[in-house]
């Protein structure tokens, strides 16, 4: 395994401390995970239901806690003519541990940290990676620091608290608060459990994709829709998909949409302008809290990857991303937070271009309990006396 | 299969619209399913990740919908030296599809209204029965109707209101709630989704007792806590276990002990009283809202099976519940519902006379993010602004 940097293409071994590449920095000089693909058995051995453990091969460490066992292998679920595509599949990473597609990098990140050594491990999260983190690293013995804006949903600060982590509630965007936390956690010589900086979280995001090819029994879906925030997810699954390609598990990949928020569409901004990639700084606005994201840090990386892989990027409005959260449930019993339905929110806007006879993956992030306010601002509840329904019902 | 009165013994066919023994009514007259264990296979046969539909052998009702391959296979997590005993199992249905233990029953339900040609699906929930319910069948033909006091979490009502059910929120106890609906729903020829009436839907809660034997590698624990308010989750545990001892895939069973709140502890009452077993109508006042229950459906069965069981009822402070929810988070990583959470208060309780040497296993029943208000409703969080952060941390 080495490290790569994404923009100067400088290898380095991995070694304690080595997040970014020196030279770069942090924002343009994000490391990419690469591995002897030769010496990899393309073997299709794997489990529908395994932990994410279960692709070793392909990860830049080994388990060493008590629930690695329980990360990964959420379902694919399969639905017919749902839609508009014949072949419906929901990736529903709600149904994992702390209800969040974000445990797949946090088991990686306590795993390394433990695996180096460290006592500490830290993040800014708008709220599932910080839940994420803390729940699964309770039992440890590394304390846990987590910076999130105060404006966390109730669902991912019920987590926090509960979970007994050291959890620091500040006034500001989760821009703000990613740098704020960054300074002092290095400085304090905490482990970063920061998707964007960190190179091998992506690693533990990836297995998503792997899951999705290995639960559809090997076939390639033609579309994976999945909503995007600081760019690590889509990320992620872009080079899941190649690596599977790459050892010969599978022979195509699958053109993977990335979703924003129109009010918080940076990366596709930077990447619609084409290369070279610049990083941006903006205010984010949007229902979505887990894609409020205005100043990317996975922008460089992610575009390298959309524009390698040949994925796309689109953006849905706030409206269309509350209304796909009650289609998804009602239609499918899968119940998504903003950001997690968004996918299906751009499935509805590009129906226009895709086939009837297309299979379309959309990758469900997050569980609609993570944020109950976010579906029942817009709800109207009638409350019924008992008399009141009685009556209703003609039973007075 | 034939259903047997637990009262009176008279033994029925199973047929359409039969749910309680017409000679001792719906309260004394609840029915149990019963096998021909003789022709059982008893064979390890079984996956430590399945659906709950690989107990065939065992349950009323073949499957029949897509969503039938997610319910059940929740993880049972293995710690050593926690609360005070070596091995402790947690089997953690918070991360079930819909957050609760009530998928087991929904899902048979469903699939058996399906089976028997009807066209409509109704239960009376404090939320969970009801969510589960409606995510569930979302995708199905079927309608669903829901009744629920208007006091249920934001969790719960958020998943009802997403999956687009027939919602009615009533400002009435659980109790006046379940004989409201009832009423309506029965005179409606809808499918009765009612774990207290409706003797299949045991049938799928007792899985969870297949799948403690299963993932403990057929290994028995010694002891088995789980909360209780109508009391067939705990009465499902007991079936459950003794099945599996019945066609001798296992040789002994756990001591089941059923947890209830002080406020809301109708059934360990009856039980104490020892038998005859009578109904009781208390009002209910506890933080576990799923389990809030003054006027117990399933008291009678469920009585009966601690006895022949040889089960015990304890109770616990709403104190002791809600520490146990930030006990089990800070130490094991497992975020849970009051109602799932009391299992940990009874151990708690009872680990004076616990051995140290024990092992015990844990019902989660519900998962965290359905009522998180009873989390942060006792929380103070101080949210700091960025120059506060700053000059705690140094940095101005």
């Amino acid at each position: 395994m080495i490290l790569k940097c994404v923009t100067c293409q400088k290898e380095f071994e991995p070694h304690k401390g080595l997040y970014t590449c020196p030279v770069c920095g942090p924002l343009y000089g994000t490391l990419e995970v690469l591995y002897d693909y030769d010496q990899i058995q393309a073997e299709r051995k794997y489990s529908k239901t395994g932990s994410l453990f279960q692709f070793s091969d392909l990860l830049p460490v080994t388990s060493k806690t008590r629930l690695d066992d329980f990360v990964g292998g959420t379902p694919l679920i399969k639905f017919k003519d749902t839609f508009g595509v014949e072949d419906l599949l929901i990736k529903f990473d709600g149904m994992s541990f702390s209800g969040s597609y974000k445990d797949r990098a946090s088991i990686i990140a306590i795993n390394k940290a433990i695996e180096e050594g460290y006592d500490h491990i830290f993040c800014a999260s708008t709220g599932n990676a910080g839940s994420s983190l803390a729940l699964l690293n309770a039992h440890t013995h590394l304390e846990t620091s987590i910076f999130v804006p105060s404006t966390i949903p109730k669902g991912k600060l019920a987590q926090l608290k509960a979970a007994g982590a050291h959890v620091h509630l500040i006034d500001a965007s989760y821009d703000t608060v990613f740098d704020l936390s960054l300074e002092i956690g290095l400085e304090n010589g905490w482990y970063s459990r920061h998707s964007a900086i960190n190179p091998f979280l992506l690693e533990g995001k990836k297995t998503a994709a792997f899951e999705i090819i290995v639960q559809n029994d090997y076939r390639v879906p033609d579309y994976c829709f999945v909503g995007v925030g600081d760019g690590t997810v889509i990320s992620s699954l872009l080079k899941g998909f190649h690596e599977f390609k790459e050892i010969g598990l599978i022979d195509t990949v699958p053109r993977v949409i990335g979703v924003q928020a129109e009010g918080a569409n940076a990366l596709k901004k930077v990447f619609d302008n084409g290369p070279p990639y610049t990083a941006i700084d903006e205010v984010a606005n949007t229902v979505a809290d887990s894609i409020s994201v205005g100043h990317p840090r996975d922008v460089i990386k992610a575009c390298i990857y959309l524009e390698r892989y040949e994925g796309k990027m689109i953006q849905v409005s706030d409206d269309a991303i509350l209304e796909a959260i009650y289609l998804l449930a009602s239609r499918t019993g899968v119940f998504a937070e903003p950001a997690g339905a968004i996918s299906l929110a751009g499935l509805l806007k590009m129906k226009q271009v895709i086939k009837k006879e297309a299979s379309v993956c959309l990758v469900i992030t997050g569980n609609g309990l993570k944020d109950t306010d976010a579906i029942l601002t817009n709800s109207d509840e009638e409350i019924l006396s008992i008399g009141d329904f009685k009556e209703r019902y003609g039973k007075s």
